[in-house]
């Protein structure tokens, strides 16, 4: 069978919905897969790699990024950009790796309004109740801080519609299995399944 | 959670794919899934069943169904009528059991271009070589025959493009795998998930 393109996976949801942990028990069981690294321009902190967790670059390259247009989508937070490269997720797909981008819902909409050649999914909990259950537990948050943030979580929440996918992440485990099955179903989309049809068919041309 | 309408599933590939084989295991497996039931105007052979294998009619009822358009596809073989009855799958997807349609190539494609409310399933041979031991096992077909089948099998081939999905039938319980992966899977897509995205919002505002 001919080597197959990757897949471009957009993973969002509310803060709180738990998308980082998803993504790390994914990576853990796929090696077809990898994470987009974003740029930024805050300072490294202790223990993160330059490529790994970031790639760590001055105003100016970062402008200069966008300029070009190398950027899938970009921000500022606090001051600091923080941008997604487009260039190393086109080498991956060529390669033939699905690449995983867990980026918030506003940054996911600009993805997906530049480009029609992924896969969205959407993480959501089970219900508010449980997300200020998980944000209380974190315990870092005022009782304003926390109104806020269920605000912005049913507002994130309206906007799944966007999404090819939702997934339920009630439990790590589950939910990690629910995109497994996403992904391992959009390879038989007959888009990428095309080449295996034509081996089928040419193979009976050489009888 | 309430309850979701089912999913109609066109399954469909050359003849000596195995599509049979596929529904008879997925049906035992899965118990939210029924087979749609054909009608047909030849008499019922020995051990058919009515409702069952077939609703046997006369030609003057399928011909009066065709009229009222009360069939989602039919076509006829050897001067006898076979066709699709709408009404009991309307019945079945309210109920929210996903039905199976299995039918040939070119009746899937009649009812993929009235209905955009389905999921289509193309099931292909690892290759023809396969496809034509599988046939020359069977024992029933002269060199003639089997060389008409192997175009017919090819022709089938080249309308893969039509369906969402290619499933490869090289083992039969992978095949089923397979096909559970994609209804697994599009039973995540927004549009199916709209009311847990709801129920979960509402919840917030009961608090």
């Amino acid at each position: 069978m001919r080597s197959e393109r990757g897949m471009l996976i957009v993973l969002s949801g509310p803060s709180g919905s738990g998308k980082g942990t998803l993504v790390k028990s994914l990576l853990s069981r796929r090696d077809d897969t990898v994470l987009s690294v974003s740029v930024t321009t805050r300072a490294p902190r202790p223990g993160e790699e330059e490529g790994v967790h970031y790639f760590f670059r001055t105003r100016e390259e970062v402008e200069a990024m966008i300029a070009e247009d190398s950027l899938l989508e970009y921000a500022q937070y606090n001051g600091n950009y923080y941008g997604t490269p487009e260039q190393p997720i086109r080498r991956w797909l060529e390669e033939g790796k699905n690449v995983l981008l867990e980026i918030e819902v506003q940054g996911a909409e600009k993805v997906m309004d530049h480009r029609s050649d992924l896969v969205s999914l959407f993480i959501t909990i089970p219900s508010m109740k449980e997300l200020e259950r998980r944000l209380r537990d974190r315990g870092t948050e005022t009782e304003e801080a926390m109104a806020g943030r269920l605000r912005v979580a049913r507002q994130e929440l309206s906007r799944a519609f966007r999404y090819d996918y939702v997934v339920l992440n009630d439990e790590v485990e589950k939910a990690v299995d629910r995109i497994q099955t996403i992904i391992d179903a959009e390879k038989m989309r007959y888009s990428r399944m095309e080449n295996l049809i034509l081996e089928v068919m040419e193979d009976a041309e050489t009888d």
